[in-house]
Formats: structure tokens, C-alpha cells, sequence
């Protein structure tokens, strides 16, 4: 049945070797999706074993999304997301991430700015200057925690950001990615729960998946997570954690509202879970002055309940792979051990340059240079949107910051299709699907516009108007707008 | 009962409910090592729950060496392993890893240069040249698998040393230990078998065990690993891989015979296993030309079983965090998006300079250097350890390059203890229970020259051979040789 046996002299349990069988056969596309499993008695009769083995081992099966329970129907191999299946890089990172350049393309997916906006001189006179300065040193083995003089650079910029923390709280890792992996690592434990928003960073969905961890996905409010449905869920059960981005949130754009940023603390503190804010654009606001809905959960928080994450590399200079954590002390011997069992340290001279760096006030400076041409390409590609897309598509919330346009076709159009026709189009954007637990098709789609010129974004919105209009069906002339 | 209690409403197994509390008991130390845990039986009738869910609790907390059968006796909480219980980051790495520097220590414990060897000015020359090249490029994101033209001198470079590859299964990753923390993310399975050496790499045994495999160790004889013992195992049970370094081991020095590499390439063939070969020092022979016991298994691999780490950051500049993996192509696809899950790529900028050191020649020359300069260190060290060491301290085995020199105390002497008395007397070495999967007290340990000057190699050796016969007891005189 299936081509699976037992071997019971074998000191591997019984259940563990039908669940390997068949993890196996659904990995290596034996098992096609949608394959029904036999029933859990005819293959305990078959294989000459308990029933209850057999139970145990599709509910490993069921606990890893590998099959799935139709209600009065059986159990079947579930499909596998996307991701699980690609052939190649190229269409892994460009589905599922939309890092990767693609010429000849509009994209709209990437986050990431062009190479012409990193700041080449300034690094290079710090480059040289730590090269002078610390000689041979630089090359050495760093600390698991980090370069300490950074992490005292650190704990000032944290001073004018209002949090207010102390060196040894502070662990630098290899970009936000890590921040998240090691996390993952120390806090989720065997079925263990947490609650992420319904769409969010994809990165981070993968490392908790890597973990097996039961995911709870909340729906996210103009002015924040539907923190009454998150009360709902830890007044009935433990959960390890809640992530959050609540400045400019991947992928809606939307912003916490300050009230909601101190009801998750209270919420945190009385039903004792963390708190993991990721905080990568809250720098880059376009409304005048930061207000509360750029202030860090970090900073309200009085009881040490938020694990707060912010890459410097993510957005300025990815190529670094730089970013920190501030963390509670009780978290900061775990992490230490994580950090060197998954890497030993982040580059020391990466740590050197970019402590310098700092240090002599040019971050600040590249911060706005970079905020005063994003807030140009901002203001300019909101108005397109709404000029040029046709009324259907919705802007789903109105952001003041950030990289990002959260949009939405209208209800029960697939984001996915939408996608696929663009792409042929040579216009890159990423849709809804993506940002879910389970790869779930929807409405929705992102607009990124890190990595276009101005030029760019006009045409490539018109295109995409000309697309949409031929998708919705609604379009007379075929013709679309030409690329550059 | 231990202050244990279940809620039968709870969605969370009841095993898991009495698992997770016994488990924060002994990890916040609540539970003290040598606490016999009450009887099954008497434990479920306390809870009201079945005996079979205690059991099911306690094979949890067994597979994580939290806990531990007595025969006869009954189940008592395991000593928390030196690493586990640690108070400070000082002593963590100084303890487990030896990488730490020692201000006014003799430290025969790093296995890492002094700063005075790097190449300071010939990588300032490769950084400016790459920024003027490159100009932003070099701040973008790389691919996950690594910057195509390293990949290309890569591929080169293992050409000239046997191994064939094409750069598509060549994987850059953030130093050796980012490598051996993928692969078991990738490899290691729920409850998963593995291989090791009865002395390896404690950074090994580190990620290894953070995935909870069972791991079996292997004695390592003269020409290498207890092969009939190998193929005991892998006749009665399957395992996933082997875990070996083949040249210069760490921590005894031994190099594997080349009849031993082909025999556990066929092993591994018959027995369907992978071999991880990681290789550190293979370039640091000082007899004269390369033999046999310098080749790599994965150039004598036919079948793609064998796995290649190599790391180029490791000893020459561990500041980089560059290091690489060579994979059978059917690992390429999950080792890609296990990277790209963990911290997304290598930092960018790190891997196109050391892409121009390698093509420029630099690299070759910088070995050249350090391999002369560690001959003489080598040649030096070796004799004095047999000239000054008391005759009952035995060099276990002659290695023939490499950075350590494996040694032991007489049979039954406590190696733990002797470092211990050796540190206080500014002396830091490894003692060989770091090494073990259970920091199993030995009489081994382990000096390393990577950081010494011939001048402190001397002092220090001389030093230790009057803490050692104080320490065995047959000292007359109690004045050290003073320190430098």
C-alpha cells in the first residue's frame, strides 16, 4: 500500500518510520497533491500494526502541513506552497522575496534601493580609515554579542530614539533575517504557538515554519492588529510570542496607533508572552515631524516584554548583512549561545566600518539624503495610483512612510494571476499570496518603489494600469503603454 | 508533586503540559541534577492522568539529555553540561571555544592567529579597488547562493586541488560553523542518527545537538576514524552522515589514511549516508610536499556522497565570515532556501573583495607566509613538548601539520582539573572534555600555536611542564618558570 513497510526489529519507533515513508514519497513528488491516504484501519490492517501508530503518524504529518483532513471525506497530500517546489533560484527569490534585479523589467517587487544610492564615498574613507586604525585587528574573531564599541554606538542612537537600554542588552547579527532565525531558535519549543499578522514579511513566516511552530495569523486595522481577537486567543491558550512591524508594516504600509502599542504591553504582561517588533523603515516618514505612530513599542516598554529588532543593513546597504537586537536579560544568555552555534559572530570588520560610521554622524546624513528621495518618489507614485489604475483597484490604507503601496483588486480576483500576467508584461510586483501562512490566494498585491527612479515608476504604473484594465476585462485596446 | 499541575482543558497534550514544566524546572535550575524525579506511577496518580503520558514526558526530557534512567534506581535529572549553565560570556567562550584573548595569559587555547599576521595592507589594496569597480553593487544584496565570480574562483581553486565541482553546486556561507548549522537544519530530521568523532569540533557538537539528533561517537585511531566500527553501526541502523575532518583533525591532529577515505566513501555508498568533510587546515603540511593523507575524500568521490566545507575566514581571517560548501546537487535547492531562511546571503561586499584576493594571487601568497611561519612554530613547539613535559604527559599522536598538538595526561587524571590549575597560573589551554557530545571528563588536552610567538611557545611550555609535575605530584620545587 503505497509502498510502504515496517521493519519491527528496527529500533526506529514504529510510527516514525510510516511517517518518514511518507514524507519522503510527498516530498520527492511521489505523493501527488490531493492524493487520498488510505484510511487510518485499512493501513494498520495492511501493515500489520496499531492503529493508534498510524494516527501518530499522520498527525506528524498533519503537524508539518505535509497532508491534510477533509471533514467526512479522508485525509489528503496537501498541495505544496510554491516555494517548496521550485526548480530554480532565480524564480524562488524572485516569487517569493523579490530581491533580485530583473532587467528589462519594471519592479516594483524589489525592497530594496538602487545601487546608485549607497553611499560608496563615505564608506570608502571609513573602510580606509579602520584599516589604519585597527590593523590586523579588524580580522579577528569578534565576540558572539558584537564589537562593543558598536554596541555602544548603538545604545546612543537607541538614546534619541527613546529607548533606553544598556550595552549589555544589545546582540549584533547578521541583518534582521538572523535576528528573526535565532529567536525562532531560542523561544519556539516543541508545538509551541504564536501569533503573527495575516500578511506579513515572508522571511519571517519561513523561519517560524522552519521551526514547526502552530502560527495564528491576526488581522491587521488601520491602526494596528485586531488586538481584541488577540485577547481572545492568549486568554485561552499559551502563546510564546507575537511578531509585529508597527511603522509602515510589510506588506500593508499601515502604522500602529500609540493606544494599541500599550495595549499589546498590558496584554503581553498579563497573559506573559513576548513581544518581537522588527523595526526596519520606522526612519522614513514623509509627513513632517515623527508623531506617536513612529514611536518603537520598544520605547513604552516599562517590563521588558519586547524584543525589539532593527536592521541597519536592510534598506541602506543590505551587502553588510548588519542589524541588532535589544533583548530582555534573561533572553541574552540563550541568544549568545544561538548567535554561536548558528555563526560564531557577525564580520568584525563590518562591525568596525559601520561603528565608525556611526560614530561620525554619516548615517544621519545618508538617512536624509535617502528620506528626502523617497519622499519625493512617494508622494508621486501615490498620486499616479490613484490617477491611473482603474477604480476597482483600491489603495488599501493610506501610509505616511515606508517603501510600500498595499493595494487590492477587487474581492475574489486572484493577485496570483495578476502577477503572472504582469511578469509576462515585464512589470515585477508581489502578490498577496506570499505574505500568508499558507501561501493563501487572494486580492491583494504589493508595490514597492526602493528600487525605481522616477521615470520608472510613471511608466510602470501606466503599464500596469493598461494591464490591470485587459485582467479586469474591461479594456478596449490592447495596446499597452510602451517601456522605457 | 514538584509543584507539577495539568489542565485537562487545556488543547495543549497533557505529556507536553508535564514535559515543559519538569523541562523549565531544570533549566532555571528549580530542579537540581542528581533530583531523582518521582515514579511513573506515582507521578500519574498524582496528576490523575495515565502512566503512559508520564512516560511519554519522560522520553521527551531523555531525548534531550535532560534526564537519565539509574537501572534499578529510577530517573534522576541529568548535570547541565558547563555550556548550559554559564553565567557570563567571558567564560563560555573562553571555556568552550578558546577563541577569546587572554590579556597576560600564555594562550594555548585560540586556534586563531595573532593580528600581527593578517594581511592588512594587501586587503586594503583589494578593498579600494572593489569599490571603484563596483561603486553600490557592492552594498546590494547578493544571491543566496553566493556572488557568481567567487563561485567561479572557487570552483578554480578546487580544481587545482582534485576536486572537480561546476559552480552550481558551489554554496557561500558566513564562516564553517554557518555551514555545519545549515547542513543540520537540512539534514537532521526528528530523531535522526549521526556520526561523529569521540573527539571533535565542540561548534559541531553544538549545532547538532540544538536539532536534537543522536549522535554516536566513533574512536578515532591513528590513520582515522574506527571504521569496522562505522560499519557495525550503519549495518543495524540508518544514520544520516558522518561528520570528519580528515586532515589535521581537531582536535587530535590525525590525518586519515587514504585506504580509510575510500573505504568510508564505499560505506557510505552501500549504506546510503552523506560524509561532511570539514576542511580547515588541509593547506598546513609542513613535511614537504602534499600526500595522500592531505587529499580530500571529496576528490576521490564518485557518487556525490561526500559534502565539502572549506573555510577560508577560519584561520586566516576569521573577521570575514566567508566560508563555503560543495553539495551533491540534490541538497542545493534545500540548502538554498535553509540560507536564505536563516540569515538571507553573505555579506556582498566581504565576497567580492575576497573574490579579487583569490584572483590576484593574494591568497596563495598569504598562505605561503603562513605556512612557514606555522612550520617553524610547529617544529619548535613539538620539540620542546617533548623535551620539557614531564614523561607521564604522553603526545598522543605525531602530527604531521595543523595548528594542535593532542596530548595526555596519565590514564585516569582528570584533564578539567589540570586546565583549571593551569589557568590560574595564566596558562590556558583546552581541556578534552569540551570536545565530547557529553563534556566527559578525560585525561586529554589539547595545545594549539596559532596565536603564540615562538618566544611565548617557549615560556609557556616550560611553564607548563612545572604545573604539570606539581599537578601529578612529583614536583619539588613550587617556583614557576616566571612569564614573560
Amino acid at each position: 500500500m503505497l509502498g510502504l513497510s515496517v521493519d519491527k526489529n528496527n529500533d526506529i519507533s514504529l510510527y516514525i518510520q510510516v511517517y518518514k515513508q511518507i514524507k519522503e514519497k510527498i516530498i520527492r513528488g511521489k505523493l501527488k497533491a490531493e492524493t487520498k491516504l488510505p484510511p487510518i484501519r485499512m493501513m494498520a490492517n495492511f501493515l500489520d500494526i496499531n492503529p493508534a501508530t498510524v494516527v501518530k503518524s499522520y498527525d506528524l504529518l498533519k503537524k508539518e502541513n505535509l497532508i491534510y483532513q477533509k471533514v467526512g471525506s479522508g485525509t489528503y497530500v496537501m498541495e505544496r506552497p510554491l516555494s517548496h517546489s521550485i526548480k530554480n533560484n532565480e524564480e524562488l527569490e524572485l516569487l517569493d522575496y523579490g530581491q533580485i534585479k530583473l532587467n528589462n523589467h519594471i519592479n516594483f517587487a524589489s525592497a530594496t534601493p538602487g545601487a546608485n544610492l549607497f553611499p560608496v564615498d563615505d564608506f570608502k574613507y571609513v573602510l580606509n580609515k579602520i584599516l589604519d586604525r585597527d590593523g590586523g585587528e579588524a580580522f579577528t574573531y569578534q565576540k558572539s554579542q558584537g564589537y562593543y564599541p558598536l554596541r555602544e554606538s548603538i545604545m546612543d542612537y537607541l538614546f534619541q530614539n527613546d529607548i533606553i537600554t544598556d550595552i549589555n542588552s544589545i546582540q549584533i547579527v547578521s541583518g534582521a533575517q538572523q535576528a528573526i532565525d535565532l529567536l525562532s531558535k531560542i523561544l519556539i519549543d516543541f508545538e509551541d504557538s504564536i501569533l503573527i499578522s495575516e500578511y506579513t514579511y515572508s522571511g519571517a513566516i519561513n523561519a517560524f515554519r522552519a521551526r514547526e511552530t502552530k502560527m495564528i495569523s491576526i488581522p491587521i486595522e488601520i491602526d494596528g492588529m485586531d488586538l481584541d481577537r488577540v485577547e481572545e486567543i492568549v486568554k485561552n491558550r499559551e502563546i510564546k510570542f507575537v511578531f509585529v512591524m508597527t511603522s509602515f508594516q510589510n506588506p500593508s504600509g499601515i502604522s500602529w496607533s500609540i493606544e494599541k502599542k500599550k495595549r499589546l504591553i498590558q496584554l503581553a504582561e498579563r497573559y506573559n508572552f513576548y513581544i518581537i517588533e522588527d523595526d526596519c523603515l520606522s526612519e522614513l516618514y514623509y509627513n513632517g515631524e515623527k508623531n506617536g505612530a513612529n514611536v518603537a513599542i520598544k520605547s513604552l516598554d516599562k517590563e521588558d516584554r519586547v524584543i525589539y529588532i532593527k536592521s541597519f543593513s536592510k534598506i541602506f546597504m543590505p551587502g553588510l548583512r548588519l542589524a541588532f537586537l535589544v533583548l530582555p536579560e534573561k533572553l541574552m544568555s540563550p541568544i549568545l549561545a544561538a548567535k554561536y552555534a548558528t555563526d560564531i559572530s557577525s564580520s568584525g570588520l563590518n562591525q568596525r566600518v559601520f561603528d565608525f560610521y556611526l560614530r561620525e554622524g554619516l548615517w544621519i546624513k545618508h538617512l536624509n539624503k535617502m528620506n528626502k528621495i523617497f519622499s519625493e518618489r512617494f508622494k508621486n507614485m501615490k498620486r499616479q495610483i490613484k490617477f491611473l489604475l482603474p477604480d476597482e483597484i483600491t489603495l488599501v490604507y493610506e501610509p505616511e512612510g515606508g517603501l510600500y503601496f498595499w493595494l487590492s483588486l477587487p474581492e475574489g480576483k486572484n493577485s496570483e494571476k495578476f502577477y503572472l500576467k504582469a511578469l509576462k508584461n515585464k512589470i515585477a510586483f508581489l502578490p498577496g499570496n506570499v505574505f500568508t501562512i499558507d501561501n493563501k490566494i487572494n486580492s491583494f498585491f504589493r508595490l514597492s518603489f526602493a528600487a525605481l527612479e522616477e521615470e520608472e515608476i510613471k511608466i510602470g504604473i501606466k503599464r500596469l494600469a493598461d494591464i490591470a484594465k485587459d485582467f479586469l476585462g474591461n479594456n478596449e485596446n490592447k495596446g499597452y503603454t510602451p517601456l522605457l
